[in-house]
């Protein structure tokens, strides 16, 4: 039986030393050494996951790893950032090898694939906690923020959101009376438990696009925050979501919900000016993924006094629909 | 009464945004920009804190907030890198405003102290842990690593080690039978609760000593990780160790046992050449802090084979002394 640090080593530092080549110093030593490219600033991001409120206890291990790094790269392609490394601090019970074998398999095989590698980190016993921060790489200019939204702008929206949503409910037996096919079930719970971050769109989209963020607490939600920060409202196109097969099968008020109110789907929501269209679609062929224009920025009446932004939902037809989105309710709920 | 996010705002992201001055784009966004200085890396360190393993349920939540960042800090300190920012993620199991308060005042009020910014966080209901990631900036030629000793090296260290460890034993009850003056309680007390974190030391020792770390676990068993790094062996003069007024009235046998084996004193251990003497004391006198050398770097007899780095006492005459030392044992055993 391997001693807790040597089973860290090997599951951990002795992967991360193989592969290192953007660190001027990783794993071993007080810190590690980075630096962002030439001329380049380094996004940083952090995300912690907590048993039970993140992922349930018997979550798959594999799923795990692959998500906690996940969600982080996620923040990265929000910013348009090209991945460095990472930093993994975690708190575990008890290490179990199969465990710590599995968890570690679903972390690298992500790293790897996006050449993000493990840089330091820090081990402790305690209840399951994971830490991770990360780090990239981007032109300060060209960095998608929050604040870049300009009314006229358009919104667009990744992939197909709300998937991540219905795997949850489906899990959660919340729909006991809508039948739910077996493919469309794995392909809910996989959306939710292997989320794909759009790190070569974001890169793709940096200079594009104006200002972009990660959908993981829903898109409503999460679309409110460009608003706030660039003091701008908004109009979508409800009719105009990008529905997956899967979801387009579920009554109306689920395919809403999941789309709207539900998270953990880690798509890019971003503006662009319209002039931008053909290049934003050029951006996403390039980085081979689905974008979806769902509706326009709009002036703010009360761009000086501090009020809350303001989303309309409309039909195709231009109608207004008064949507009662119920609240975002998923493990990501603080 | 405040939500728990506008309680978080108060204390942590309203503060932090008031002194941007590093980042060009901090608390709010996907992901905070920052950069080392121009043609430095940036040095980057991750630490996990844990309840009921690296402080205890009842702790004063100003030296907590103050611990956890001075951790983060040493290690900067140890590399001979200049704070620029840190992010926070932590889990709480139930926001306190008072908590909230003093915690972040202890937080903070080191921060400022050495300039380094809150960049961003995470926070989340759970189990309370604390994970701090901090970014320096230093040449990457300057940096302290591990794995530079030479055999001749002197080997120094800053500070009086052993008082924390002191500190925990009288707090634990570990040695009812000395009696222990209520003066030197409290100067343990605060070796243990606000260590502070040698970043003048480090920075001005960055060019002039070869390797050092700081000292988390005990001085004997993290002088070995500089030996193994280096692939050399140390002799130590025990009589040479630097003792505080109050440590030096404990019995020799706690005194040895604290300055070797305790840890949490967050003093820099490093190794310089002999050429460099006057350097280091003159790197010390401007940081205002003491340095003593308290050893000699020596040839690794098997610099070939993977056999483990060896440390010698001796005592002021130069004979060998045969002692064990009590297996590290405060909250960091981990």
């Amino acid at each position: 039986m391997l001693s807790e640090f040597s089973l860290i080593d090997r599951y951990f530092a002795q992967r991360a030393r193989k592969n290192t080549r953007r660190a001027a110093l990783g794993i071993g030593d007080d810190c590690a050494l980075i630096a962002p490219a030439a001329g380049e600033m380094l996004a940083v991001s952090t995300d912690m996951l907590v048993e039970g409120r993140h992922f349930l206890p018997d979550v798959d291990p594999r799923a795990l790893g692959h998500k906690a790094l996940a969600v982080n790269l996620s923040d990265l392609a929000a910013m348009g950032a090209a991945p460095l490394g990472f930093t993994l601090a975690f708190a575990l019970p008890k290490p179990r090898e199969d465990w710590l074998e599995a968890f570690s398999n679903g972390l690298f095989e992500l790293a790897d694939r996006h050449g993000c590698e493990l840089i330091g980190g820090d081990t402790t016993a305690g209840p399951l906690n994971l830490c991770i921060t990360v780090f990239g790489s981007v032109r300060q200019n060209d960095a998608l923020r929050r604040d870049a939204a300009q009314p006229g702008d358009d919104i667009w929206v990744s992939g197909t959101p709300g998937d991540a949503r219905a795997g949850l409910g489906v899990l959660r037996g919340e729909w006991p009376q809508v039948p739910i096919d077996r493919a469309d079930l794995a392909h809910f719970r996989h959306a939710l438990e292997y989320p794909e971050p759009r790190v070569a769109l974001g890169l793709a989209l940096a200079g594009i696009a104006r200002a972009a963020l990660d959908v993981s607490d829903g898109l409503a939600g999460d679309l409110l925050h460009i608003l706030e920060r660039s003091h701008v409202n908004a109009e979508i196109n409800v009719d105009a979501l990008p529905l997956s097969a899967a979801l387009a099968r579920l009554p109306r008020a689920q395919q809403l919900q999941c789309a709207l109110a539900g998270g953990d789907d880690y798509e890019l929501c971003f503006t662009a000016a319209q002039a931008q269209r053909g290049a934003v679609e050029a951006a996403a062929q390039q980085a081979g993924e689905r974008v979806t224009r769902i509706g326009t920025i709009t002036s703010s009446d009360t761009a000086r006094s501090p009020v809350a932004p303001a989303i309309t939902w409309r039909d195709a037809s231009g109608a207004p629909l008064n949507l009662t989105l119920q609240g975002f309710d998923h493990f990501h709920a603080d």
